[in-house]
C-alpha cells in the first residue's frame, strides 16, 4: 500500500463527510427504507434521543436499535406507522465536522440537522432539529456508521411516533 | 483533447453541483432577475408543480415555461408582482446529487431546497419546501439548466402568486 | 514562494469558506464562546443589523463591537445573559461566496444563516435568518474576520436579548 493509499484509507475530509450524510439523508428523504441498513455496520448502535437525556446522561431513548438487524426492523416498521397518514420530510445538513480519529482508525464526526415536515392541509413545519453525533468507519473504502445517535433539541416530537433521523 | 479535459467534461462532482445550485439561489435571493435566464439553455423549460401533481404524472404547473425567453419574461413579471409587498427570501440547499450521466453527456441531478420568507410585521417563515429534479448540460464548461422541475411538499402556497425557485 | 504556494495564500475557495463558516457556527452551537475571539483579527468590526437599517445605510445595530476585545466581553455577556432560560441553537449555511478579493488580497465573502431555536415547552422556531458580509483575511494561512455584518431579514427578534450570529 502506498503512502497516498494509506493516507486516504486513515483519512476524511469534510466533503466526503458532507456527502455521506446527505446520502444518508436522502434516502430517508425519498423512503428507500431498504437501503438504508447499507449505512450501517453489522454491529451498529442506532439511538434517537432527546437532548435532555443526553446531555444527563440518560439511557433512554425513543429509539435505540443494536445491531443493523434491528435498526432494518424497527426503522422499516416505524416508518410505515408513521407514513400512513402522507407526509414528505425533507432533511438539511449543516456543518459536517470530524471531531476526532481514534485509535482504531474510526472517526468521531457530528453535524447540524433539520428536518422539515409537510402534511395535507398544514403548514410545512420544523419536525426535528437536532445535532449528530456517529462513530464512522471505513470498509473497503466505504464510509460506515457503527454508532449513530441522534440528539434532538425540541421540546417534544409533535408525532406519536418517531421516525428515523 | 486529453484523458483529464474530457473527463472534466463529461463529469460533474457535488461541490461544483452544490456551487451552481447556490448561485442560482443567490441570484434569486438578490433579485438579480437579469441573471436568471443565463442559467439556461435557450430551449430550456422550467416549471414549479406541487408534488401531489407530480407523484401522479399531472402536467398542471403554477409556473410553466417553455424557453429562456418565456423564462425571462415570467419570472420578472411574477416576481415584481409577488415583491410589492417587500419581502425578503433565503433559500437553503442541502444534498445536491448527480442521479444519472444521460447518453448525450449531460446530468439529471436533484437538491433538497428550503426558502424562509421574512416580511414586515410578521415572523419569518417557511415559504416553500421540495426538490429540485433537473437536467443540467455542460456548455464551453459552463454548467446550464436545459429542465428544472421544481416540486413543492407544501400543502400550499401562502402567497397568491408563485414566486421562482 | 512558488507560484503554487502564493495562489494558496492569495485564493480562498469556496469550500474552505463554507467550513470556516461552519466552525464558526459550531462554536456557537455549542456555546464555545471563548473560542469565538478567535475567528477575528483584533481590530475585528462585529455586527448585528436589521435589514432595514443595513439597506437604508442606517448604523443603528443591536450588537456593535470595534475590536476583539470588545467583541468577547459583549458576546460573553449577552449569550450569557440570552441562555438563562436553557435553549438550543442550531446554526444552518448556505451558499458561501466570495463576492470579491480586495487589493490587499483579503475576501469579501457572503453566505445565508438561518438558526433554529428551541426552548423547553414549546416549538422549535426560526430565531434568525438573513445574511453575513465579511471580510476575510489570510494570517498565517488561517481565516480570520476582520470585518462580519449579520443582516437579518426577520421582522424582529422574539428575544428581548440579540444573541451573536
Amino acid at each position: 500500500m502506498t503512502v497516498a493509499h494509506l493516507n486516504a484509507a486513515i483519512e476524511l475530509s469534510r466533503s466526503e463527510l458532507r456527502e455521506f450524510y446527505e446520502d444518508f439523508a436522502h434516502c430517508l428523504d425519498t423512503e428507500s427504507l431498504e437501503d438504508l441498513p447499507g449505512f450501517f455496520t453489522e454491529q451498529a448502535r442506532y439511538r434517537i434521543i432527546p437532548r435532555e437525556n443526553y446531555d444527563a446522561g440518560l439511557e433512554h431513548a425513543p429509539i435505540y436499535c443494536s445491531s443493523r438487524a434491528m435498526i432494518h426492523d424497527r426503522i422499516v416498521a416505524i416508518r410505515e406507522a408513521a407514513l400512513y397518514q402522507p407526509r414528505s420530510l425533507r432533511h438539511f445538513i449543516s456543518g459536517p465536522r470530524v471531531l476526532e480519529t481514534l485509535a482504531d482508525g474510526s472517526f468521531r464526526t457530528t453535524a447540524n440537522f433539520l428536518i422539515i415536515e409537510s402534511l395535507l392541509e398544514a403548514e410545512s413545519q420544523i419536525l426535528m432539529v437536532g445535532e449528530y453525533f456517529d462513530e464512522i468507519e471505513r470498509v473497503d473504502g466505504e464510509l460506515l456508521l457503527r454508532d449513530r445517535t441522534c440528539v434532538y433539541d425540541n421540546y417534544r416530537i409533535r408525532t406519536t411516533l418517531v421516525i428515523p433521523v
